[in-house]
Parts: structure tokens; C-alpha cells; sequence
């Protein structure tokens, strides 16, 4: 894996991924909800990454590491190992850029996520669905075909990206008192984090997260990296542990992280659908479902939640899957 | 029924209706798709009335009613009978606006549209299922309660409410070739026709309504009101038939009524939910079904499409129906 940045980006390293990246991304709007308001005591505000291009934040990430590829490493391709949103917005980032794009997923991957990234023009190695698997067959098509790794999180690039959410919001007149963002492997909390460090310094920023996957929380207050073990959540884009690179950001500029039972989860995705009319994954409805929980006892406050993407199999909803 | 007008609303009316609701309503988003461009060959705008208050762009019509009714009338109260968005709508602004509401709704209402009325704080009378045990119904309780009905779209305040929604678009600099709009009473549509009279003379309106709810269609080529006989569609919406108030608007100022096929509305619906992370009903997908049966065969034009509500039963998507 290369990275150009050997630190956490400064303020003006995100500023500056925002001009590389804003026309190939789209400004996602914001919306809120009286009803849900009322219900939870306090002004919320929905970014809604789940309206991005390719679904989700991580073409953000995606297109400001792609960006900064040398005319040299273009030709060569990048590669990466995942089977969710970063792969899909790899894959479309790449073929968009004429970049030809590996992806490595485990061979019991889903079709539809299989479908979804071929489409977009990539090419797919399947290994077997164990880490080491995943990570043994990207370091050999690393050799035989000098591709670029990008990694989903744990890399400057991409954290630097995902940054840019929050850098959107930063113009607007809006004084944020909380953010909350999703937590799984941690680049769009840490960029959020270090946005926010940088911009919004009085703002508090919380990594919400599923009971069933709760790595970021251990590690948090242990201050100690400890991955997870089997995780099993509905919130599938959460099922990634922490990395050395976004860990001791988030453990610098994150003020805490906030667990969430998987009833409630799913009670906060049907809310934001059935109240705000978006099509959310789970893993975006974990911070609605802190608050709905009272994991975070605040009144009146602005709190900014970002819904970070709306890739979801509509045929298999978890509130149809128990009838 | 009472009416303050006694014609069509003129391009003033429509303006003064405007600034009447702009605080009690959504100035709703227009979203693109590309890849749904690049599909249809036009360059598509979709005008999110799902995200109106109350889930669909009925809300208008009800407040600029609602806002003009007497102190007397208020005081009697409103009724009017419906299962639907109107239902919802009216309930909400009325409650809202502290007006006592009265729906009529048939006996076999399912439970989810009687639940959502009764929590805006309406009162419900329930009657057979038949159109003439409705109006009986609501005869008989104006008769004993002195109520205001306010009909879901033969009424001129609500068509000159529902002419907002493009009134909206009036001042940004788009110049649409095409609005597309779904029709089932009418109210919609003949306001959208009549704003786009005053405003953007060179667009054309169309109406689209399912292949097996198909009164508009007949009676637009006919010159002749024919009610529907047993309309039968997921587009659950437009069951009903023209008004003698929006009929005669919709002939003097719509250009086309275009029908499509139950199977392709529900892919249309699916295409908007996956690609644009909308929550739509299937009366909103009526629109961009009969561009992706090429009903209308036009290129790279611009076309406005209006997604008219978002209120579905999360739990009967049509997709997961037929498993």
C-alpha cells in the first residue's frame, strides 16, 4: 500500500482534496424531520451520504486517492480487497478514470454485490472469506501486477476524502453542538474528527456503533487497538475493525463512542425511511438509534448525523424477515 | 362543498397561494440521476413531493384551503372522505392549524392508513366501501355538524394549492421541454397544466396514469368525463377519476395522457428507490415508467417529473410480492 501523506492530513490537505474531488462527487444535501425532532428532544440534521455518487461516502475517499495517482501507477491499476460500498465506488471511480481496477471479495460474497462491481467495469478475483485469505491474494496480484493497493480506510488518502463530508458543512451557518458518524473500520469517523478539530473546534464528535461489532468502543476506552472477533451485525458496513492509522486519530479528536442494540437499529433505519422517505443501509441508521436509545442525553441541541450510504438489497428488509 | 373561486385560479392566484402556505410547507428538492439520464436518453429532473409534509405534495392543496376558511367555519369544522395522502394531510394541517377534521373512510381502510389519521388527531366515520355510502356519509354529517368539505381535488383552493408545486420551479433557470406528472382526480396535474400556462408557455404537460386506471386517458381523447369502472392498480393513488373542475383544465391545457403497464411502473418504482435512495409510492413511479416503456420518444430534452408522495407499507413492497 502506498500513501503520499506520512501523517493525518492538516486542514489545509482537506481543503485541498475537496477542489480535486468536487466534480466528481456529489455535494449531498442535509435534511431534517420535525416529527423525529420532537421524538428525540433535540435539531437534527441528516447528511445524506446515501445520496452520493455510487451510494455512499467512500467515493469521496476513493476519487482523492485515485486522483493523486501517478501517470505511472494509473497504468498499472489499483487493487483492493472488500465487497461493499468501497469496492463499488472503487470500481466505478476507476473505470470512470480509465483505471483498470482489481477487486479481491470472498467467494461467498453476495450476488448482487458481485453484479454491482462488475458492472462498473472491475475485474474480480474471489479467495477464500477468511482475512488472511483476502490479504495473502491481494499481496500476490500486488507482484505479479504492480497494481496500487487503496485500502477501504487505513490510508491518509481515503481518510483525507472522507474528511471532505463534514468540509462540505463547514460554509453553511449552522453551529453544530454534536456529530455523530457511523463507526466501522474508522475513515469516515476519523476524517469527520479531524474536520471538525480543525473547523468546528467547539463541536463534539461521537462514533456510534453496533453492540455486536463493538471494537471501536473496547479499543476507545481501553486505548488499545483490539480487533474484533466474529463480529455479527445487521449493519454490515461496520463489520471492520479500527486500523493503525485511524485509531490514534480517533482516539485524539473523538470525545466517544456509543453502542447500540440491533432492535433498535433496525427501529431507526424504518423511522429515517418511513418518516424522511430515503432508502438507508443499517449501518447509517446506528446513530439515529444512540439517540432513540438515549445513549446520549442531551436536550435542544444541533446535532449533525451523517448517513453514510444507502446500499441495501431491497428485497431482503430486516423488518420483513421476521414474518 | 364551498369553493372561494369560482373559475381556475389565474397566475395571481397561484403566486398569492404561495406565499399563503410557504411556511406551513417544503420548498421540496429536485434530484438528478445520471445514470437514469444515460437510460433514458433526456436529462431528467424528479421534484421530490414525497418529502412534502405529510409524505406527498396533497399538503398544499389542504393548507391553502384550510388558510382560507372564516373564523365561523373553522369553528364547524372540515370534512371529507378519503383513505389516502388527502386523508393524511388534511388530518395534519388541521390538527396543526387547531380546525376539527372529520374523515370518511370505508370500513375496510387498511389498518396502517386508519392509524396514521387517528395519531394527526382526526375524528373517523366509517362507511361501506362503495362511492355512494361516502358521499352519503359526508352529506349526512354536514348536514348535523355544519363541517366544511374539502374535496381531495374537484375543489379550485386545493388545485390552486397543488399549482405551487411547479410554481416553486418558476424561478430557477431551468427551461423544462416536458413536465410529466401523474393523474388520478386531477388536481395535480391541472394545477402543474395551469402554472405552466402562466409561466413556461413553450413546456409541454403531460399526464401519466396506469394502463388499468385509465379515465383520464379516455376522457382527454374522448373530450367526454368517463369515470373508471373498477380501476385495479399497484399505483394505489390514481384510482381515482376526473373532476368536472379539473377535467375541463386539463383539456384546455395539458398536451398528452400517456398510460403504461402495471409491471413497469413497479420497475420504474424499484429503479428510483435503488439509484436515487428515494422512498416513492407507486403513483410516483407512474412518470418514469411510460419514458422507460418509450411512450414518449424524444431525446436529450429536459423533462421535469413529478414524484408526488412517498407514503408506502415498508412491509408490502411490490417486489417481494410475487416470492
Amino acid at each position: 500500500m502506498r500513501n503520499k501523506l506520512s501523517a493525518p492530513p492538516t486542514a489545509e490537505d482537506i481543503s485541498l482534496a475537496y477542489k480535486r474531488i468536487k466534480s466528481y462527487i456529489h455535494e449531498t444535501p442535509v435534511f431534517t424531520s420535525e416529527l423525529i425532532n420532537r421524538q428525540i428532544g433535540n435539531q437534527l440534521f441528516f447528511k445524506c451520504e446515501n445520496m452520493q455518487k455510487a451510494g455512499a461516502f467512500k467515493s469521496r475517499g476513493v476519487f482523492n486517492a485515485l486522483l493523486q495517482l501517478s501517470d505511472e501507477e494509473k497504468k498499472q491499476g489499483i487493487i483492493t480487497h472488500s465487497s461493499g460500498n468501497h469496492a463499488q465506488a472503487l470500481a466505478r471511480a476507476a473505470g470512470l478514470l480509465g483505471i483498470k481496477a482489481i477487486i479481491v471479495m470472498p467467494s461467498n460474497a453476495p450476488q448482487i454485490k458481485k453484479d454491482a462491481v462488475r458492472d462498473y467495469g472491475a475485474e474480480i478475483h474471489f479467495c477464500e472469506p477468511t482475512l488472511n485469505a483476502r490479504e495473502s491474494t491481494v499481496r500476490q496480484l500486488i507482484e505479479k501486477t504492480g497494481a496500487t493497493e487503496i485500502h477501504p480506510y487505513n490510508n491518509y488518502e481515503v481518510i483525507t476524502g472522507q474528511a471532505t463530508c463534514l468540509y462540505e458543512e463547514t460554509s453553511k451557518d449552522i453551529n453544530y453542538d454534536y456529530i455523530l458518524a457511523p463507526v466501522g473500520g474508522g475513515g469516515l469517523l476519523s476524517g469527520t474528527a479531524l474536520t471538525a478539530s480543525y473547523y468546528m473546534p467547539r463541536t463534539k464528535v461521537l462514533g456510534c456503533e453496533p453492540d455486536k461489532a463493538d471494537d471501536a468502543y473496547r479499543s476507545f476506552i481501553s486505548r488499545n487497538l483490539i480487533p474484533s472477533v466474529n463480529p455479527n451485525t445487521i449493519a454490515d458496513g461496520l463489520l471492520t475493525s479500527l486500523g493503525d492509522k485511524t485509531f490514534p486519530i480517533i482516539i485524539d479528536h473523538v470525545d466517544s463512542i456509543l453502542t447500540v442494540s440491533e432492535e433498535i437499529i433496525v427501529k431507526a433505519m424504518r423511522l429515517i425511511w418511513e418518516r424522511m422517505k430515503l432508502v438507508i443501509e443499517p449501518s447509517s441508521a446506528v446513530p439515529l438509534a444512540v439517540l432513540l436509545e438515549k445513549k446520549l442525553q442531551v436536550k435542544e441541541q444541533n446535532i449533525l448525523i451523517i448517513l453514510s450510504g444507502g446500499n441495501v438489497d431491497l428485497t431482503k428488509l430486516p423488518w420483513n424477515q421476521n414474518k
